[in-house]
């Protein structure tokens, strides 16, 4: 609510065109804060005032793309230039990557000639890679340099690069030798070179590397920012900590969409369109009801063993869906692990066994509970069907969901393709199969 | 594998006192690295090298709670206090919250006062609040300073602090009047003083604020640490993006487990012994048995229009699981948005307009799908019975699913609770009487 009240106040100075009024009330903000008021002002009013901030750059960068690209629409051409150039490296290029083709034409040439290479050469890699998420904006330094003149260099670079508390160590060929800190340079002694002080063969990634083994590494190595590097070894690029962090979680985002059965969703919920979430779900619902074409069968086949024993309807729900939720935990435990790296492939065969004991404990205890209703509802003998197909059906319904997320990793999908309504579909008819089949070996045909 | 095998290694030299060897092959090694290999190793023969490392605080550290505990029994007394003395703050106490009553009562005496009443304070701090997470070691500036006098101070504090790129300027009674960046320093004239280059009124959190908001902030303001004040707004530690990133990961896995319908998990996967797999499994699963006995009355209260029409039992395991379905796709999407605070509470009501518009056409498309098959199957009255039950079903999944995580955090709990088995659990029973209502209304008796 602040916001928006703050907007339109904000609103209303741009409008009189008194901007100092508006500048002032801004300025103390942090630029994400700025952003967020930004965001609800018009287009056409709000580039007016964000061309005046000292950091419209950087306020700009942290506007949603929809947003900015409204911005873009708004700002008179050469305005928007100046603003671009000033963005940092990828996310000017993220930008370059959201307008449509006429205002990528009317922008590129308005750019100065390296920042127009730098985003042919940056829009260039394929999403979702270690390239698409990097910036070009790193300090680089020379293995002879002393430190004295390190630090000179650092102070020129500052203004440019992402940081400087990461340099990196290159030769002629901008080959990676190594990486300073700025801590190790204020406490190193003045004449100390470079590749005496340096951490040689730092950790890195490949501009191909996917941007979840990125994500991975920068974690795993609290890094500030982790050096990209090009197939000769050259170094191209940094991700820096706070993009790694978004990475992770816009990743996990994903992997808990996908469990859920929703094909993933770009951007936020609340903006998400109707279409778009229709479409994003619809899938697995639809494919759910042909894969009961197979229970259905099931079914028919038992047709006169359920005439006969109308009992056993009264616990079909319960039986069908006690495999798939069973089986919905182990696909959850599996597929967060596999992302985390706690688990991986060649750990499969040991999960296995482990999973059969957890699921053979768990499958007794929903045999007990579930013959004793069984037993009060019926008699003894369908106390054992509902005991002996409860532990079948929650012993497939581990297993499936245990392997289902190594299988598809193994095949090259996403192990969180694993969700919650295929394990369901999968886990429905052979439970009713199992079930009936059970129920027909020791129930009467009436 | 190559872990194992230099562990292997290295484990052999150990036994033979062959530790420059030892100490060879592990020095070139990130600290990450080296705790993984020390972790295969036996602990009697793991202190006696991880005691000669020079960065042995840091590698011990990066090693599972329970190897450092193993570890910690192993080390003679004066030997572990010197290691626990040089290691970071937060990880300090994190071990000393999970020695057991003798072993605290061992280390203690042996640290340092300043280490004692350091490891007192933090470990008062409730688990999961920025107190529990933050460290006490960070760099300290008066705003009187000038950047000389800064810079000199930084370099006496720069060993015990974990992080120097960021400097807290702090009055007389550590109220935290700013934030100064190594950066700014090293480019400011040597005579200016901290409280014109300081950013005043920094973002910071309170020493009580849960651990997933502190995750949440230096997210948002792509901070490298985070300040953390008392009641009375004085400084008392920082919190740094690498521990904010595990924190945010953690904080998925959980919500992660909990929609997946398993309560949460501490440590790893790999890790958990079959007990505990199955006491966060059970819970949810027995609930279930439980739940049914709703639909089971339903079914009963029904019996004689199923008796007369059993083709209704061909659909009832596919209406029952698609009001799950799609009430799981619903709590997944709302879950992570309120995770992620893409969604506030105020969002609700515009959300369930948006949700049912969703609902009606997803329910739509499955009751086209599953009144063909009706058709096949049955007659064109099955397949109206079909659809509006189908109709109904995903509707009714769709509002359960998109309200309960609202309501669960309105009521204190965890929006993640709302899982995929207690949905299920929910819209069986009400998906069972709504399909056996309607057919009762269309179908004879027989």
């Amino acid at each position: 609510m602040k916001n928006q009240e703050l907007a339109l106040v904000i609103g209303n100075a741009i409008e009189q065109e008194q901007f100092d009024t508006a500048l002032e009330q801004l300025t103390p903000l942090r630029p994400i804060d700025i952003a967020d008021i930004l965001a609800e002002i018009a287009p056409s009013l709000a580039w007016r005032l964000l061309d005046r901030l000292p950091n419209r750059a950087t306020v700009f960068s942290y506007l949603d793309a929809d947003v900015q690209e409204l911005l873009a629409r708004a700002f008179p051409r050469a305005n928007l230039a100046r603003v671009v150039g000033e963005m940092p490296s990828d996310e000017r290029t993220d930008l370059y990557k959201h307008l449509d083709q006429a205002q990528k034409d009317a922008l590129l040439p308005a750019l100065a000639q390296a920042k127009r290479e730098d985003i042919r050469k940056l829009a260039a890699y394929q999403e979702g890679t270690a390239g698409a998420l990097m910036s070009s904006d790193y300090a680089t330094l020379e293995p002879n340099m002393n430190v004295s003149t390190a630090l000179a260099t650092l102070r020129v670079e500052a203004p440019d690069a992402e940081t400087i508390y990461h340099a990196y160590v290159i030769d002629s060929e901008r080959k990676l030798l190594g990486v300073v800190s700025l801590r190790a340079l204020i406490l190193a002694a003045p004449h100390t070179l470079m590749h005496n002080l340096m951490i040689s063969a730092p950790v890195h990634c490949k501009v191909d590397d996917n941007q979840e083994d990125v994500a991975k590494t920068v974690a795993r190595y609290d890094l500030i920012a982790l050096p990209i590097t090009d197939e000769h070894g050259a170094l191209v690029g940094i991700v820096t900590h706070d993009d790694a962090m978004d990475v992770a979680s816009d990743e996990a985002t994903d992997d808990f969409h996908k469990s859920g059965g929703v094909t993933s969703i770009v951007g936020k919920l609340k903006d998400a369109s109707i279409g778009v979430l229709y479409r994003k779900r619809v899938f697995w619902l639809v494919l759910l009801v042909f894969g009961n074409l197979f229970s259905g069968a099931g079914i028919a086949h038992f047709e006169d063993i359920i005439a006969a024993n109308l009992v056993l309807v009264f616990f079909l729900p319960l039986l069908v869906d006690s495999g798939g939720n069973a089986g919905s935990q182990s696909a959850t435990l599996m597929v967060r692990a596999l992302a985390t790296g706690d688990v991986v492939m060649r750990d499969w065969f040991r999960l296995l066994g482990k999973e059969t004991l957890v699921a053979l404990c768990l499958g007794a205890t929903m045999a007990v509970a579930v013959s004793a209703i069984g037993y009060m509802r019926g008699d003894e003998v369908v106390a054992l069907v509902l005991a002996m197909s409860m532990m079948s059906v929650v012993m497939i319904g581990c297993v499936v969901g245990m392997s289902l997320p190594f299988v598809l990793n193994k095949l090259g999908f996403d192990p969180a393709s694993a969700s919650a309504p295929l394990i369901t579909s999968v886990c429905d008819a052979s439970g009713v199969i199992i079930y009936l089949f059970i129920a027909s070996r020791f129930l009467a045909l009436g």
